[in-house]
C-alpha cells in the first residue's frame, strides 16, 4: 500500500492540452505551472517537444523557472524525440509506446522484441544523460497481460525508474485495476504510474486503487480535463485521499490553492466548474434535508468527512424548504436571537414547510416568519396574555 | 454477480429533491416520472409523504399515474411515516433508520433490540399491506459490521424484501463496498440495494463494486443531485454497466431519452450539464491529440467504448490544433475531396502546428490552407508545371 508514500504527476499541461478547448498560451502554461507548483503537485507533466515549435520552447521555459516540482515530458518510443526532449532541459522523460491497434498487434507476439529493443535504447539513453525515465504502455487493460508483464520486467531489469499503466479508453473497473498493479508490484522492483481515463466514471476510483495495490504515482490534470471527458481530477483524487489521512494531504499540499488553480483553468479552457465538483462544487458542503441539517448542528462529522475550512471554504446549511426540520428552524432562531420554545419552532416549522409547498422559500422568508412570531408573541403577551401558541393557530 | 440482473431505482425525485436548487412542483415531479419511465428505470423512489403537504399529494398523483416503474416512496421507520406512505398507493416503501450519530450509540450494542422491533413492526405491517418494503441503515460504512449484520439477518428473516446499505457520507472506497456487500450477500437471502454519495468521486465505481459482489439494485439520481455533491448519476452508471454489457443496456433503455432527461433536471434546478459529464458532456466523444483522431479514423473502438450513436450523439475529430498529426489532416482532406499527396499532408501539417502555435485556430483555417495548398497545386502544374512540394517550400 503506497498511500503514504504516493506522488502527483500532475498533467494539465500535458493531457489536459488534449482537451477539446484547450489552447494555452506560453504565459498561462507558466501560471498555471507555478500554481500547480504553490499547491504543491511532485511533477508536471508537459506536452512532447516534437508537438509543435511553441510546444518545444514551453518546455525549455518551464524547465528552467526552477520549480519544487519535478519537470516531466511526454513522448513517443522514438530516438529523436527522446533526444528532443533530453535538450529542453527537463527532469524526467515519461515515454509511451504505441497505440492500442498497435498493442493488440503485439498481443499476437510477434512484436515484442521489437517493442522491447526500441525501448530500451530510448530508456539507456535517457539514463545516461542523468534524467528520470519512465516506459508506459497505452490501452493496458485491452492488452494481453503476459505481453505487458514480459515487456515491464524486461525494462525495469535496464533501470527504468518507472513503468506506467494506462487506462486510454476508460474501461477499466477498480478491481481489474488493483488486480493488474497487484500482479505488476510482483514482477518489477521499479515505481508504478496509474493514468485513467474517465468515460464510466471510475478515474478517481481506480486512481486509488492502484495505489492501494502498490501503484507509486497517479496522473491528473485540474477538473480532469484531457481527452473526451477526461481523466482522474487533481481535486478528486486530493477529496479520496483526504478521506483516507486528512492529517498527510493537509501536511503535502497547500489545500485553499485547489479552488484557485480549477478558476484558472476553468477560466482559461471557457467552461464552468461543475456544479458537482469535488470540494468546490457550490453544493458540495451545503446540507439540506431536516435529518442532515440537525446532525451537522451537532456534529459537523456525522455527515462530512472532508472539513471545508481546510479548504478555505464554508458549510451551508439550508433550511428554507419543505424538507427542513424543526432542529434546523431552532439554530436559525438561535442565530437571529430570538427566544421561541420548542413548541413555538415546530409550529413555524410547519408553517415554513406549508409555505414551501407553494414556492420556492429564501432564508429572507424564514427569518420573516421568525421574527414576525417572536413580535407577535412579545405584542400578543403585553397586550393580552395569550400564548404564543394562540397567536400562531389564528394566524 | 448481480450485472445481468440489476434494477436501477432512480431517486431524483427523493434524493434529488435534497440538492440545494432543487423545488420542484407537482407539474415537474409528473414529467421527470415520465421521462424517467420512458427511459426504463424499474423504480422511482418519491420523497416520504410525511415530509410535506404536497410531498404526499404528489405520491398519490405519481402513483396514480400507471407507470411502468413501481412507485417507492422513502421513509423513517415509524408506524406513523409507513401508515401514511401505504395510503399513499405507492408499490413499495424504502424504510430507513437512524442517523450516523445513532448508528454509532447502538454500535454499542444497547439500541439493536429497539432498532429491531421497530424494524420488525413497520415490515410487517407494510408486507401485510401487500406492498415491497427495504429496510436500510444509514452511514452503513462507519457503523459496527456485527450490528450491522445482526439487523439485517433479523429482518431478513421475517421476509424484508431488500436491505440497503448507504455510504451516506461519500466515504467508502470501492474494495470496501465490494468486502461489505460480499459478506452481506452471505447472510442474508433478500436483495440488496447500495445507496452511495460522491464527496470522494467513487459514487459510480462503488455502486459497480455493489453489484459485482451481488447487489441486485442501485440507486441513482439524474446528474447525480442530492445532498452535497450527490449520488451515483444515472447517465454515469449506464457509461459503466454500458461498458460491461452493450447489448444488455441497449435493450433494457431507452438511451437517446439520457441526453432528454438530464437537459429537463439540469433546466429545474438552474444547472449546467457539467462540461465533463458521462456521455453527454459536450466533450465526451471529442478526440484531439494525432494519435488518437488517427486511430479514431480507422475504427473508433480503438479510443472508444461508448457508441455516440447508441446515445443519439455523434463523435467529433478536432484536427485543427498543434497536437494534431498528418493522417486526420489527410482524412479531413478527404472529405473535401481535395486530392493531395501524404508529402504534401504532412508539409500543410507543420504549416498548421506552427500556425496553431501562434493563435486558436478553427476549421476553417485548415479548410482554406488545404484548398489553398490545393487550388496552388492545380494552377502551378498549369502553369509551370512545378511539382506541389516546390509550390509549397516557396510558400
Amino acid at each position: 500500500m503506497s498511500l503514504e508514500n504516493f506522488a502527483i504527476i500532475e498533467s494539465t499541461l500535458r493531457e489536459g492540452e488534449q482537451f477539446a478547448n484547450a489552447f494555452f498560451t506560453s504565459d498561462q502554461k507558466v501560471e498555471i505551472a507555478r500554481l500547480l507548483d504553490a499547491f504543491g503537485v511532485e511533477y508536471l507533466e508537459l506536452t512532447s517537444p516534437a508537438a509543435s515549435p511553441q510546444s518545444r520552447k514551453d518546455c525549455e521555459r518551464i524547465a528552467r523557472l526552477g520549480l519544487k516540482a519535478k519537470i516531466l515530458t511526454h513522448v513517443r518510443c522514438h530516438m529523436d524525440d527522446a533526444r528532443m526532449a533530453v535538450d529542453t532541459g527537463v527532469d524526467g522523460i515519461d515515454v509511451v509506446f504505441g497505440t492500442s491497434s498497435y498493442l493488440r498487434e503485439f498481443s499476437h507476439g510477434k512484436d515484442i522484441p521489437y517493442i522491447i529493443d526500441s525501448a530500451i535504447q530510448v530508456i539507456e539513453f535517457v539514463k545516461s544523460q542523468g534524467l528520470e525515465v519512465r516506459f508506459s504502455s497505452e490501452d493496458s487493460f485491452r492488452s494481453d497481460l503476459v505481453d505487458l508483464l514480459t515487456i515491464y520486467r524486461a525494462v525495469d531489469k535496464i533501470g527504468v525508474n518507472r513503468v506506467g499503466i494506462a487506462d486510454t479508453v476508460g474501461i477499466a473497473t477498480p478491481r481489474q485495476v488493483y488486480d493488474l498493479v497487484r500482479t505488476l508490484r510482483g514482477v518489477v522492483h521499479c515505481d508504478i504510474e496509474f493514468h485513467g481515463h474517465n468515460d464510466t466514471g471510475c478515474a478517481i476510483a481506480n486512481a486509488y486503487c492502484a495505489l492501494e495495490a502498490g501503484a507509486t504515482h497517479v496522473d491528473t490534470s485540474v477538473l480532469g480535463i484531457g481527452e473526451r471527458n477526461g481523466i482522474t481530477p487533481l481535486g478528486g483524487l486530493i477529496a479520496r485521499l483526504y478521506a483516507y489521512n486528512p492529517e498527510l494531504i493537509r501536511r503535502r499540499y497547500n489545500l485553499p490553492l485547489l479552488r484557485e488553480v480549477e478558476n484558472l483553468v476553468a477560466n482559461l479552457v471557457n467552461v464552468d466548474v461543475p456544479f458537482n465538483n469535488y470540494i468546490t462544487g457550490f453544493t458540495a458542503f451545503t446540507h439540506k434535508a431536516g435529518i442532515h441539517a440537525k446532525a451537522i448542528l451537532n456534529n459537523p462529522s456525522t455527515y462530512e468527512i472532508l472539513d471545508p475550512a481546510d479548504f478555505g471554504l464554508t458549510r451551508y446549511i439550508h433550511v428554507a424548504h419543505r424538507l427542513t426540520g424543526w432542529n434546523a428552524i431552532k439554530q436559525r432562531a438561535e442565530q437571529l436571537q430570538l427566544n421561541l420554545t420548542d413548541d413555538e419552532i415546530k409550529k413555524i416549522t410547519a408553517q415554513i414547510k406549508a409555505l414551501a409547498d407553494q414556492k420556492q422559500l429564501s432564508l429572507d422568508d424564514v427569518d420573516v416568519l421568525l421574527r414576525n412570531y417572536h413580535s407577535a408573541n412579545v405584542d400578543a403577551e403585553a397586550e393580552t396574555g395569550l400564548t404564543p401558541s394562540d397567536v400562531v393557530a389564528a394566524d
